[in-house]
């Protein structure tokens, strides 16, 4: 893969297409080989209590892990549409600076599954989890369920 | 209660400080002594699929509970902050237009139980359930829980 490259399209994507992650100003900050990670700012996305809106949270997670969908997708040219369709989340600490959601990429077996099932099958769902945390201790813990579909 | 104070000061509380509910335009539609409901329009809050964008449905359905609790701290005096603690939601079907999320208020002796807890402990949780719908389906289904914190 071109991490640049692919750093851009995801970017450009988000927020061409997907209109809150713009007015939100959510950024791709690092794509690499082991993980991709999203970026908001606190300044807008903050609570009454001046920490992270809880559910601006569980926006940049859900869209993290969409995107590591989205990477994956692109990296082995697999014609889907990607949807959420479950995820659980845990807030263990309050989110108090401009916060980092990470998730990890899934190991190549799982990846290969991934792919014979959605040729086989025309779907196929990916487990993913994703963790923001602040001075080296987690703050938030997400998993979700994505679906690819294999477009006509 | 007087639905309309109420509804008016928790939209004055969600606007003017969790700044994210101004930005994506979320307004509280109906308070009544069963439910209370929260709407986002389609227009800012779109995917790349023309659809709701996931991660704003997680912040709706986040601030929906949230308000359900604040709304129940204001009818009885509850001096305490309310956060988000843990959650869960399910996707069954896209959501294609404005959409309306919609809590239950807890039944009486669930309120009793958490003021009571609170007191005790000065800490107490509650569950809800939140769900957005379109033409009488469901499309969301989302479980939260929140607790409340005394303040000093």
């Amino acid at each position: 893969m071109n991490p640049k490259q692919l750093t851009q399209d995801l970017q450009n994507k988000l927020h061409k297409e997907i209109l809150p992650t713009k007015t939100l100003n959510f950024q791709v900050q690092d794509l690499n080989k082991h993980s991709l990670s999203l970026t908001a700012p606190l300044e807008l996305n903050i609570n009454d209590k001046g920490t992270a809106f809880g559910g601006s949270i569980a926006s940049l997670c859900t869209i993290t892990g969409w995107s590591l969908c989205w990477v994956l997708s692109k990296i082995n040219s697999l014609n889907s549409d990607i949807v959420i369709h479950k995820s659980e989340m845990e807030y263990l600490r309050p989110v108090t600076k401009d916060f980092l959601a990470t998730v990890n990429f899934p190991k190549e077996e799982e990846v290969q599954e991934l792919i014979l099932s959605l040729k086989k099958r025309k779907k196929a769902s990916l487990y993913l989890e994703v963790e923001i945390s602040e001075n080296q201790k987690p703050c938030v813990k997400y998993y979700g369920k994505y679906v690819f579909i294999l477009k006509d």
